[in-house]
C-alpha cells in the first residue's frame, strides 16, 4: 500500500492527538471555533424543513445540481447584491461548508510546488485544504491590521515567477486566530498589490456578519474590477454549521471551471441544507438572526477581555477584536504554548497553542481563545485555570 | 489566471452540454441514474428530522466529526456485519456521498501517471473523481460476468511496475452502466490477483440491495484477509440522494487516513443527512425500505425489457440485469449512438451514449438506458420514439 506524496506528508498532528480529550465535559474548552448553540434558530430550521418536505419533498430528496439549488443561488446572489457587491446567480456556487470552498480553489489552481501567499498566523483548514496539492507557502506577517503591506510588498518584488504564485489567502475580518481586520485603506492597497503582480485574492469572509462595533467595512471583492477576487462565504457562522452549506462567488467562468472539479469530487451539496438555508434568506429570517446573535456573543467577548484583564500576568498581551469569535494572547517570549497545554489539560482547560496557525514553526508564544462556545461561568474559571498555570510557569523559568 | 493541470485537462464534455436540457419536461430522459420519487420515504425522514431536531440540535446543527456521527458509525458495522463483513465502527468512515468516497481514494493514493485499472465501461463518476489526480488508466473489457478476469491477468503480467499501479475499481453488482454481475467465482480470481499483484481494490457496491432476482452474493470485501478492499456503500439508492449520506471500509489505519485527508477536504459530512440515516436504520427502517423499493424497479425493470423486446429491431441486442436501474443497448456496428442523441433530443427521448463510460474512446455503438425515474407510459412512449430513431438510421446507411 503506497500513499500519494499528498498523503504521505500530511500526518496526524501531535497537536490533534493533544487535544482529543478537548470536549470531554469536564473541561473547559477554548480551543474549538464552535459557535453556541443558543445561537441556532431551531424552531425556524425545523419549521422551514418541514415545509421543505411538505412541498418539495421529490427535489429534496433527490440528486441535484453541481452549482446549487437554483433559487439558493438567487436569493445568495440578492444578499450579496445588497452589500455592495455585484453578484449575479451565475457568479454563485453553493459548496459544502466554505472549507470545501479553500480546498476547490486549491484543487483548480494549484500544482505541486506553485505558491500560495497567506498570513502568519491564518486558519489552519486554509493550510490544511492548501496542503492536499502540495504548494510552497509565503507566510506574511498578521499584525492588528492584517497582513502587513509593506512586508508582502518586499516580499512580492522579491520572488520569483517560477513556480507562479497563484493566489494569496486573506481572512478580512476578525480573522481567525487573530481577531484582526484590515482596514479599507489596506484592502485597497492589497488589492492593487495582487493586479500589479497579477494574482489572485481568496477572500475568506465567514465573520463579517459578528461585528459587535464599530463600521461594517466593504469586502475586498467590492473593489474587484479585474475580476481577481474569490469571495468564500458561509452560513456555519449566521445559522449552523452542521448543515454544511457555504458559497462561493466568482467571474462566471470561473464558476463554471469550480463546478467541474466539485462534481468530481461529491457531485453536489447536500439539499436539505441548502433548503433550510434558501428558506432563511428567503423568508428574511436572516437579518433578525444575526441581530439576535451580535448581542449573545459580543457579551462572551466582554466576558472573555474582562476575565483576561483581572487574571492575567500583565506581561501578557491579547488582542480586543470588534467581532468574531477569538482573542489571541501572547505570553512573554520564554513561553511555550504547546508545552503549557500539556498543564492546562490537567487543569482542564483547553487552547489551540499558535503555533497551529503557522507554516513556518511561528508563534510558539501564542495562543488562541475562542469564546463562543462557553457559557459565562466557563469563560471566568477556565480563564482563572489558564492564568494559574501561566503565572507558575512564568515563575519556575 | 493559471490553473493547474488538474483542471486544465478537465473539461466541459460535449456530451454534458447535448444532455443540458434532458431534464426539460417534455423530454423523457433515460439519461439520469435518478431513483424514483416513489421511491422516497418521506414521511419516515420527516418524523426522524422531527425527532433529532427535538431532541437533539445542539448536535446535529453543530460541527461534527471528520469520521462521521459515531452512532451512525456503530450501526453501518451492525449492518456490514449483519451482511457477512467483519466491520467495526472503526472500520467506517461516513463520506458526502459515494462520490465523496471515490475522491478521497483517489486524493489517498494517486499521484500523476500512476496507474488505475477500472472497466470498459464502468461508471463515470469514477473516472471524473480519479482524473482529478491525473493516473494513467488501464480499461479492462466488461461483459455479462463483468471484468474479463483472463483479459485482466493477461494485461497485469505485461504491466510495468513503474509508475505504480495503485488500485482496481470495481462495481460487483449490477453496474452502472451495464447492468452486469461479477459471479462468486470471478470476485474470488480478482481477488487472489489483487494479493498475487500486491493492489488494492475499490469495491463501489450502490447497488447490491436492489436485487430482483437471484441469489445475493457476498461482496469481495468478505474475502479480504489481507485488507486490501476498500469497500464504499451510499444511502443514495436505498434512501435518498439529496442526503449526501454514504460510507467507506476499510482496515482502521486507512479510515484515520481518509479522515485526515477527508479534513481538509470539507470537515464532515452534514450531519442532518447523518442523523436521519442513523434513525432510518437504527429504527429497523432499512429492510421494510428495501423489501418496499424492489417490486417497484422490478416492475420498472420487466417493462423496459419488454418494451425492448417488442419495439427494437432485431440486430440491437441489451442487457437483463438481476437488478439494479440499468440497461446496456448496444447496436449494430455502423451505427453512433453519439451522433444519434441529437435526432433522439429531437424527437424528445434522452440516453447517455456509451462513449460516457470509456476511458478510451469505446463504446461507440452503445448506450445506457435508465429505468428507475420514469413512468410506466415513459417507458414505452421512449422507447418507442429510439426505436423509431434507430430504424430511420439504420435505413439511411
Amino acid at each position: 500500500m503506497q500513499f500519494s506524496n499528498r498523503a504521505e506528508k500530511i500526518k496526524t498532528s501531535a497537536l490533534r492527538e493533544l487535544l482529543r480529550n478537548a470536549d470531554r465535559p469536564d473541561i473547559i474548552s477554548f480551543a474549538g471555533a464552535f459557535p453556541s448553540p443558543k445561537a441556532f434558530p431551531v424552531d425556524i430550521i425545523k419549521e422551514i424543513t418541514i415545509d421543505a418536505l411538505d412541498k418539495n419533498a421529490a427535489n429534496v430528496l433527490q440528486y441535484g445540481s453541481t452549482e446549487g439549488y437554483p433559487p439558493l443561488r438567487e436569493v445568495i446572489a440578492e444578499y450579496s447584491s445588497s452589500k455592495g457587491l455585484n453578484t449575479q446567480k451565475e457568479n454563485v456556487i453553493v459548496v459544502s461548508g466554505a472549507q470545501q470552498g479553500l480546498e476547490l480553489v486549491a484543487k483548480t489552481f494549484l500544482d505541486p510546488g506553485d505558491t500560495v501567499i497567506l498570513g502568519a498566523p491564518t486558519y489552519p483548514g486554509g493550510i490544511m485544504a492548501f496542503k492536499l496539492f502540495e504548494p510552497r507557502f509565503e507566510a506574511i506577517p498578521v499584525k492588528e491590521n492584517g497582513i502587513k503591506v509593506d512586508l508582502l510588498e518586499d516580499r512580492l518584488k522579491r520572488m520569483k515567477s517560477t513556480p507562479p504564485t497563484k493566489f494569496m489567502y486573506v481572512v478580512p475580518n476578525f480573522q481567525n486566530p487573530s481577531g484582526a481586520t484590515i482596514p479599507t485603506r489596506n484592502r485597497k492597497m492589497l488589492y492593487d498589490l495582487v493586479c500589479e503582480y497579477d494574482l489572485l485574492i481568496l477572500e475568506d469572509d465567514p465573520y463579517a456578519e459578528l461585528r459587535y462595533e464599530g463600521k461594517s467595512l466593504k469586502p475586498i471583492k467590492a473593489l474587484d474590477t479585474e475580476d481577481r477576487v474569490i469571495y468564500l462565504k458561509t452560513f456555519s457562522k449566521t445559522l449552523a454549521p452542521g448543515l454544511r452549506a457555504g458559497w462561493m462567488e466568482a467571474p462566471e467562468d470561473l464558476i463554471e471551471k469550480f463546478a467541474i472539479m466539485k462534481q468530481g469530487t461529491d457531485l453536489f451539496a447536500n439539499l436539505l441544507g441548502q433548503h433550510i438555508a434558501y428558506g432563511f434568506m428567503k423568508g428574511k429570517f436572516i437579518e433578525p438572526q444575526i441581530r439576535k446573535i451580535i448581542p449573545l456573543y459580543k457579551d462572551k467577548r466582554n466576558r472573555m477581555l474582562e476575565a483576561l484583564d483581572g487574571s492575567f500576568p500583565a506581561e501578557v498581551k491579547w488582542t480586543k477584536p470588534e467581532g468574531g469569535l477569538f482573542t489571541w494572547v501572547t505570553l512573554p517570549s520564554h513561553m511555550d504554548t504547546t508545552e503549557l497545554l500539556g498543564e492546562c489539560m490537567e487543569q482542564k482547560v483547553a487552547y489551540v497553542p499558535g503555533s497551529a496557525f503557522y507554516v513556518d514553526g511561528g508563534g510558539l508564544t501564542t495562543m488562541r481563545l475562542s469564546f463562543g462556545y462557553v457559557s459565562d461561568k466557563q469563560i471566568e474559571e477556565g480563564v482563572r485555570r489558564l492564568s494559574t498555570v501561566i503565572m507558575k510557569s512564568s515563575q519556575t523559568k
